[in-house]
Formats: structure tokens, C-alpha cells, sequence
């Protein structure tokens, strides 16, 4: 529609400042020193939800960091979308691997580069810009509300009992969610779900304190040899997960989706030289879009033990630490595959070491229906910017409040990215290309505009 | 003698004292921080040598840290003994862990717990006192000279060259260590050698950057899971080392040496108890004296990679590093088995990582003869202080120096330690128990009276 693009151009350079005075506030939900400026964050998401046009919006208390929530009702009748977003991110570092300060947002190569660019400041910031532009031009044909939390990145642990305690504020018809990615901008894509998670942590613990490694070496279990151990044994060979009853209840995709899958294109040299990296690996007999989508992992995120700073010391470590994570595919409970791994690892383990195994955080996968209206609505409103049909694919990443909102709501949930993989989400250096950004202000509102008239 | 016991008696406090003095200045050779201090100790150890009847002491410069040099010369025409000892410790980290101050030594149930206490301060100092015995009592049969060193704990980088150049400074007939263990107060030993060393470390690289483990889990190797599988391969499921070669020139103990060495008493009971593990470990068909003593070792000293903070961070690390250590038993050479294991770790890599793998030091192992006049003198020193003559062992430890003394000097070394395996060496709470080193002191003079007896 003319009318949105002609009040984008005009109010572009706007647009943009205002998203980076988002990301210079380092709203971390993970760290207790950043509590102030989480309260700084939300006043300043509840302030331009105001300004973009919501009746009202309100910073709302948890049992953690406060939720945002706002909305524009233009007629109780009308179909109503429920945008959720988070404005917390994830801690910056390590910080010596930014090429600029993770809070002063640098913008080069058409990239703003900080953290919380494109997870998910950058992205929930859209539907508050495409809010404006629907009723600064007075054409908005749905209800809106905005749910936006601040405990995303550390696993939203009050988000379930302030959903069941909001039912009714939260009543709506679909859920929209820009917190994932997009093939690329020549190639748009809509994710069909995206997988669960089940995170888990391990401590091997061998003697009592550390060794010395000449005295004792060969005579006790390394606790970190010991892990390493259990560790290589999780992969065989074809990098097939060992874990008995790990893959039990996964719902092997129909040749159809795979093939559907694969029609995505897929450039290996330009993914391996974005990477770095000469080879690629993964599950024998699956493709690189099928490992990161329709199968599920285990990947260590995180391995310590004994001594680890410069130069040499001659000990053997009294213990050894690993942090383990699966993702998960639908038919995969997280509970039941979080009980598998604990259970696992303390029965692999030799006598001659104890092991202590914990329970991070997990997150239900989560299908949606691309026959449903919301699905439909927002492979439309992608065709009508992009010039073509957005090919489905699944998100490799996990939203774990999605069975939790639509457990409480009932409503299903649609997952309009406009991201791309190598965002360096949660990694030094995270962007979000400004194309992207202006492409998404642009798109959504024909979800809104194709959302009602499909309802 | 008598004389030399009444001495000590009269003068048990002050010998306490003074090596508690030198037990305060925290010479951590490691750190640049500590180079003061290092010279402040140095200063200390001078001055102790003068004290003791030494005719002259010196601080040499070498390219680190400096050498104590001293001496006292009663007859050219006698054996010469020189006593090499080192007065820099290990880092005190972690620091959480000690039960008070590493460098404001506390005496508890007859124990000095002290970083440096055992390895090699109160040790080396034993030398000293027993110095000032023999000339107090005028009873002195050797000529003895000091070689006190300040960089033991980081390798020794500077003392072949300072030996090099100070052959005939340092001319002797013998050279004394006590930087190692015995067995206990009840079962006496003497080392028979010490193990080689061969130091390196590991650093494999994935992706180039941390990824996300949702986008990315599946796709691109994990460093961190490469290398867990790299050192899970080294040991098989005897616990034997796989590495090609790694055993090639590995002096077999004979049937004798071994029914000699599992001679020594052994109390599994006591020893698990004593390290807090259900099950002791090793290779397959040998005893744990044989583990420690005459088996070459492969043992992981740190790991670490990814996200090892607080919670859970959902990251797929860019890189993973080990330190890792083999110790050497006889016929091995250090430089051949790092050429091995380097070269071993880079070939098993897969090609969707890169490994580089680098040598922090080395040192050979070392046989001392028990035919020798040292080694006799030393037996016979010890069973007329402890009542029986000592078990002949192997010590698991490295003093790389060893095999540069022996070349430079073209003397042989005789490892006469009074610590216990249970020292804590390099670990927190590091002790030496007061009987061990009131026990040395008395020792010490015999072995020079056995010794110029026997030459």
C-alpha cells in the first residue's frame, strides 16, 4: 500500500535512531547489576508503544523482570493479534571479540551492529513501527496487543504463571513472533515451527581436591578424561546420537517435507565460508537444512576443569564440568528427553568418579499449521513485499514459552522472522541489516490487513 | 651422633621459625607481579646460607629469576656434595580453596600448611640447617656447595645455561635433591627416578565466531565434542595409551625391579580414603606403584571451551583448548614423545576443524644407580635415623633438571625426599608435616658422613 510506504520513507531516519536508543540500554536479564536498566528498558518500550499508538501499555510486575504489555483496540469484533517480543538480551561477552562497544550501536555496511539488534530489540521494534504506520494512516483492521518480557534469554520462568493469570487481557486470535530468521532477502522464508531444548549440566568429580599429576597420574581417574569420555560416546560414528531412547518419539518428517525442505537453495561454499570452516558435519544421510531443522542434537555449550590459565601446571583436576544441550523435534518431550540425558550420563560413568547432573532449563518443540490463517496471512503479506512466496522451513532455535502461550491461550503461534542466521545471535558482534529491518516494518502490515480479511 | 641430635634439640624452634620466615614471602616465579618478592627471597636464602656456616653466598643473575650459589669448603681434598634445591613455588590459585592464607603458614596437628611448605622450601632448607648442625658441631667431612634455584616451577628455562657456564663453580662429586616424597615415617624410601615430561597444549578451532546451538547444532562440528573424542581416543579400554608409538622405547621394568618395587607396603584402603574415590584407575596389569612409578602416563592437566559461567548460555563455542602431559619412564625422550603427540593430535583431527597443537616443556626421565656411593650413603643415612633401610621406588613426578645436571656436571643425582605423597604439592593447602622435616635435618649429616666414608 502507498500510504504505508510513503509514511516509512518519511519517517526512516526516526525509525531507525529510535531502534538504536533501544540497544543502548544493556537490559541483560541474566545479570543482577543490570536490574536498573531493565526497569530503564521496559519504561522505554512502554513509551513507544504509547507513542506509536496504543490506548494504553503498562510495565507489569513477574516473580522476575516485568512484562510490557500494550495494546490499540480498534473494535472488540475485529480479530485480534498477539505480538510477543523481549527486551532483554543476552550478556555481551566475551567482550574483547566486539568491534565496538555491544551497546553503542555502530552502524556499517548497512548493519547496526550491538546486542539485542536482531534478538530481539530489533525485531519485536518493528510491530511497534508498523503500529504507528497503520494508524498514522488510519488503516489498521485488527485489534493489537504487545507482549513483551524480559526474561526471554534466561528461559522466561515467570512468563507461564503471568499468561495463566491474564487470560483474558491476553485474548486473542493468533500469535506473531519476530524472533527468528529468514533464509535471506532474495529468498524469504516462514518457519513452520522450531525445535525444543533441553539443557542440562554436568559435574564429574574425581579425588577430593587436585593433584599432583606426577604423583598420582595413572593411578586415578582424570575427571576430565572421564568426561571427555562420556562426551565422545553421546556420537557414533555417523554422528548419530548413542543415548538409548534419545530418538524414541521423534516424528520422522514424510519424504514431502523433506523434499519441500530441500527446495530451499542452499550455496555450501558461501555457508562454509561464512563460518570459516572447510568442512561441514553432522548426521549421516540428512542435509544441512534437515540437521538444523527436522532432526534433533546434542551439543556441548560449555566444558571446563582444572587448570586453565597460561603456561603449564602439572595437575590432575579434582573435577571437570560440562554444560550439554539438546534440541528437540515435535513427538520429543523436554522432560522426558532431560530425564534421558541425566540418567545417561550418571549410568556411563566408571566407579572411580561421582557424577552430579542438573537441569538447566528445557522448552517443548513447536509445529505450526501452514494451512491455518495465520500462517497463510503471513506468507501473504511476505509474497506482497517480497515478490514471492516465503518457502517453509523449520527454525533450528528453540522459543520455549510457545507451548506455554498456547497451552494457556489456545491460540497458535506464527513465526515471522525477519533475521538472518548469521546474525551472530548470542555471539560477539551481533547485527541486523537495516534492509531487513525496513523490509519487516514493511511487511507487517499486510499481515494485519491479510489476518482480517482471512478471518 | 649425639652431638648432632642435642644441637637440633636446643635449637628446634628457631630451625621452625626461620623456615616459617621464608614460607611468608609469596616468590611465585610465574607471576611477573611476584619479581620482587622473588628477589626478597633470594635474599632470605643468601643470608640463611651465610648463617649456616657457608664461606661465601651469592646472588647470580641468570636470564629469569635468579640462582643462590653457596658454599663451604672445608678441604679441597674431600668429596664434594652439591645440594640443588629451588625457593620459587606454584601459584597459590584457587585461593577459595585454602584453609588459610598460602603465605601465612598456620601449624596444625603437627602439619605447616604453607604453598612451598614441602616443594621445596621447607625441604631445601632442611640442607641448611643441617649445614649449620655439621659446622656447629665441627663435624663437617664433606665440602658442600648450594645450588638453590628460582625458576623450578616454570620449567628451569635458564639453569642449563647458568651450569654451562658455572662448571667448575659447581664441580662435586654428588648431587643432592630432596624435592620429592618418601613413603612414610614407618616404611622409608628412596627414589630409584624420577619420570620424564612432556608438556603440550591443544587448541582446536570450529566455526569462527561462537554460533547460536539452535541455528547451527547439527551442522558445524563443535570443537568442544572434537576434542572430548580426541581424548577419549587416547586411552583404551584397559586405560592402555593408543597414541602409535607412545610405548616404542619405554624401558621394561624387569621381573625383579617389579617384585621389588610392589615390595614397598600399600594400603588401597587408606590411600582411596585418603584422595575421597570409591575406585582407584589405571592401565591394565600393573599395580598402582607400577601405574605411578614405571608406566609412562597421558594425563589431561585443564579443559575448557564455550560458555563455563553462571546458567546456561546456548552457544556452539568457536574454539576448545586441553593441557595435556605424559610423564616419561626410561629410554623415552621427551622431544621425540611431543613430536609424537603433537603430530598424533593434529592427525586425528577431522578436516571441519583446525588443531594447533604446541609444546609448553619438556624433561627426561631419570635412573640413579643403587650401587652408586651417593645412593648407599643415602640408604644408610636414612636407616640410621629411621631404623630400617629404605624401599626403592620410583618416583612419579619430573625434575627435568636432572638430565642437565647430569650432562653438564657428569655427576650423578640422588633424590633423597622427606615429603609425602599427600603434600598437596601444586594443590591448595600444600603442607609438610614437622616430624618429616625435624627427621630430614637429623638425616642430612649422616649421608655426608656415609658419603666421605665411602669415597
Amino acid at each position: 500500500m502507498q500510504a504505508w510506504k510513503d509514511y516509512q520513507e518519511k519517517n526512516k531516519e526516526r525509525f531507525l535512531n529510535e531502534m538504536l536508543d533501544l540497544l543502548r540500554i544493556p537490559s541483560v536479564s541474566a545479570k543482577s547489576e543490570h536490574r536498573d536498566d531493565m526497569q530503564k528498558c521496559a519504561e522505554a518500550v512502554k513509551k513507544s508503544l504509547l507513542a506509536a499508538g496504543c490506548d494504553k501499555a503498562d510495565i507489569m510486575p513477574t516473580g522476575g523482570h516485568p512484562v510490557v504489555y500494550g495494546e490499540k483496540i480498534t473494535d472488540p469484533a475485529k480479530p485480534t493479534v498477539l505480538v510477543y517480543g523481549h527486551y532483554d538480551v543476552q550478556p555481551a561477552e566475551p567482550l574483547e571479540l566486539w568491534h565496538s562497544g555491544p551497546f553503542e550501536p555502530v552502524i556499517k555496511d548497512g548493519k547496526v551492529f550491538a546486542r539485542g539488534s536482531a534478538d530481539d530489540k530489533g525485531q519485536f521494534f518493528m510491530h511497534v513501527k508498523a503500529l504507528e504506520i497503520l494508524t498514522g494512516t488510519n488503516t489498521l483492521t485488527t485489534n493489537i496487543k504487545f507482549l513483551i518480557e524480559g526474561e526471554e534469554e534466561v528461559g522466561s520462568p515467570n512468563l507461564g504463571k503471568f499468561v495463566n493469570t491474564h487470560k483474558d487481557l491476553l485474548k486473542a486470535d493468533v500469535i506473531l513472533i519476530s524472533d527468528s530468521s529468514m533464509l535471506s532477502l532474495e529468498n524469504p522464508s516462514l518457519d513452520t515451527g522450531v525445535r525444543g531444548l533441553s539443557y542440562i549440566e554436568l559435574e564429574i568429580t574425581g579425588p577430593d581436591r587436585d593433584l599432583h599429576s606426577g604423583t598420582y597420574g595413572g593411578a586415578v581417574a582424570n575427571p576430565a578424561t572421564i568426561l571427555a569420555k562420556m562426551i565422545a560416546g553421546c556420537h557414533d560414528e555417523n554422528n548419530h546420537i548413542t543415548i538409548p531412547g534419545f530418538y524414541d518419539d521423534v516424528a520422522e518428517a514424510t519424504a514431502e517435507e523433506r523434499e519441500l525442505l530441500n527446495k530451499a537453495p542452499f550455496d555450501e561454499k558461501a555457508y562454509k565460508a561464512d563460518l570459516g570452516v572447510q568442512e561441514l558435519w553432522g548426521e549421516r544421510g540428512y542435509t544441512t537444512y534437515e540437521r538444523t531443522g527436522i532432526r534433533p542434537t546434542l551439543e556441548v555449550n560449555g566444558i571446563w576443569g582444572g587448570y586453565t590459565g597460561e603456561g603449564a601446571k602439572t595437575v590432575l583436576p579434582s573435577k571437570a564440568y560440562a554444560k550439554i544441550s539438546a534440541r528437540l523435534v515435535p513427538n520429543q518431550s523436554s522432560e522426558k528427553i532431560t530425564e534421558i540425558l541425566l540418567n545417561y550420563f550418571k549410568s556411563v560413568a566408571p566407579p572411580s568418579v561421582k557424577v552430579k547432573a542438573t537441569l538447566h532449563h528445557g522448552g517443548e518443540p513447536y509445529m505450526t499449521p501452514i494451512d491455518s490463517k495465520g500462517y497463510k496471512a503471513a506468507a501473504k503479506a511476505i509474497e506482497a513485499t517480497f515478490g514471492k512466496a516465503p518457502i517453509p522451513v523449520r527454525g533450528g532455535g528453540s522459543i520455549p514459552i510457545c507451548s506455554i502461550l498456547e497451552r494457556e491461550l489456545g491460540i497458535k503461534i506464527i513465526f515471522m522472522g525477519f533475521g538472518l542466521d548469521n546474525d551472530n545471535l548470542h555471539s560477539p558482534n551481533e547485527k541486523y541489516n537495516l534492509e531487513n529491518y525496513y523490509k519487516g516494518i514493511e511487511t507487517i502490515p499486510y499481515f494485519h490487513q491479510y489476518f482480517s480479511a482471512l478471518s
